[in-house]
């Protein structure tokens, strides 16, 4: 089964595309768009029509949503919104560092903000191997959310008021990485990936600090996205109230690096680090 | 018993003060600096030592960190870090819509990010009714996370690699709105809270998007944050080490607004679109 534009019910009820105020996905009811056109508000690429015929989507002939990997990622409500096509989800993952995982604890589902990246299928992330986190996560399956805010839809009515973001959420069982060498390689490769070369750079790493460094990795197999992207999106009849409508469009900056005060006399800033991105 | 600066002890391990790679709070161990001075890297406010002795952090003499409120919301690991004033976790609460809210559902601990608001003592957020989020919140205790990226913080090892960030969590069980009246006069609370006067401006609520939209509540009185300000905290003997270390710093950036092309003729934007902010 595909959620592509083509399979959009014809027949759903006339407040179902809207966006029901600001709330995220994947069980909110935000129109979905697609995420490789991430420019805000008002003019999409390449001709294609949204599924609400008020704006233009980029999708490219070949590709498809995709389809729900589980049961369980699968989005229960208006599931033509939803896209599960590898392109997108290593797109939101490979946009930001920041993850927020969700691993019971005590019989609470606690939500930690951790830095991860991807490497092909997986995602990794680390932290201090005495953490209660890493202690419990190979016992559960767990919940690992990447999410960016790209702007605030500014509608004719509050019920229709949104914003485009884009998010992912992975579904299933982590694993710990307890080979030494293994997690020395991941973590260099996390440290590059934020900065090119950086490693390379730095004091080499202590086998003491690999000790008490976990590292859990997670398949992105199980992976469900939601993407909203453009012009607020009114009930017909709104669209005659005076009110003005738009995006505030939102977004990551890095700022100029500050030197640490303490750096040796003559240290020169690689132009490596000016390579950091996000967003 | 106070986490104020003055509580730290005194025979930690030389490794407990680092940062242990980017990993957030509040299981991570990095260190914690007073919120409100929220100037990135190098310079830090008013003559507190920080407790690792290489910076200032901003503390006035009437405050403390805190306690925690409950044993779950203690953080375990270096607790001389963590941060349980009222000033601190509505400082963070305001600082930004998005939410991530951890939610057991069929066995996963589901992470969900959503737009949120404080009013006082308790956070809000809302969505469809009949998300499954909304019918099983009041069950069980949930998690609500709030984050923000500050800075990227580029140490001369690996390890002592870090970001910069506020976070708040808040354990607790949430309860649902179900009073149409108070729900109106909370969704307009949150409207007007992201731009002011704008839920006067807008086409008048109907009563089917009333009932429709679910709203949850939250207290916020079971609270912990982390914050890390400040410039890379090496190993004493790596400050020899001839990398270059420093901030790069983060933030959000809210770009101009752009009109929908469906707004009427001569509809000016209101100059309260442009008190939107976050961060």
């Amino acid at each position: 089964m595909s959620f592509g534009l083509a399979s959009r019910p014809k027949n759903l009820p006339k407040r179902s595309k809207r966006g029901g105020f600001l709330h995220f996905p994947p069980w909110s009811n935000l129109e979905s768009v697609d995420s490789r056109d991430r420019r805000h508000g008002i003019e999409f690429a390449n001709g294609a029509r949204s599924p609400f015929g008020k704006g233009k989507v980029s999708m490219s002939d070949d590709e498809s949503r995709g389809e729900a990997p589980s049961e369980r990622t699968r989005v229960k409500h208006y599931n033509w919104l939803a896209r599960y096509d590898r392109k997108t989800v290593e797109d939101i993952l490979d946009a930001t560092p920041l993850a927020h995982v969700g691993c019971l604890m005590n019989g609470v589902p606690f939500v930690t903000p951790t830095f991860f990246w991807r490497e092909n299928d997986r995602v990794y992330w680390h932290g201090a191997a005495a953490g209660r986190m890493f202690k419990v996560l190979e016992q559960q399956d767990i919940c690992l959310t990447v999410s960016l805010l790209d702007g605030l839809v500014v509608a004719r009515s509050a019920f229709n008021f949104n914003c485009n973001f884009r998010s992912v959420m992975l579904l299933g069982r982590a694993e710990l990485i307890r080979d030494e060498t293994v997690k020395v390689k991941k973590l260099r490769n996390f440290v590059n990936r934020l900065i090119p070369g950086e490693w390379e750079r730095l004091r080499p790493i202590h086998e003491r600090e690999v000790k008490v460094t976990a590292l859990a990795s997670m398949s992105i197999a199980e992976a469900s996205c939601k993407v909203r992207i453009g012009p607020p999106l009114d009930d017909d009849e709104d669209y005659a109230f005076p009110s003005w409508a738009g995006v505030i469009p939102i977004r990551y900056q890095v700022l100029p690096p500050e030197a640490d005060p303490r750096n040796l006399p003559d240290t020169e800033m690689p132009d490596d680090i000016l390579k950091f991105h996000l967003g």
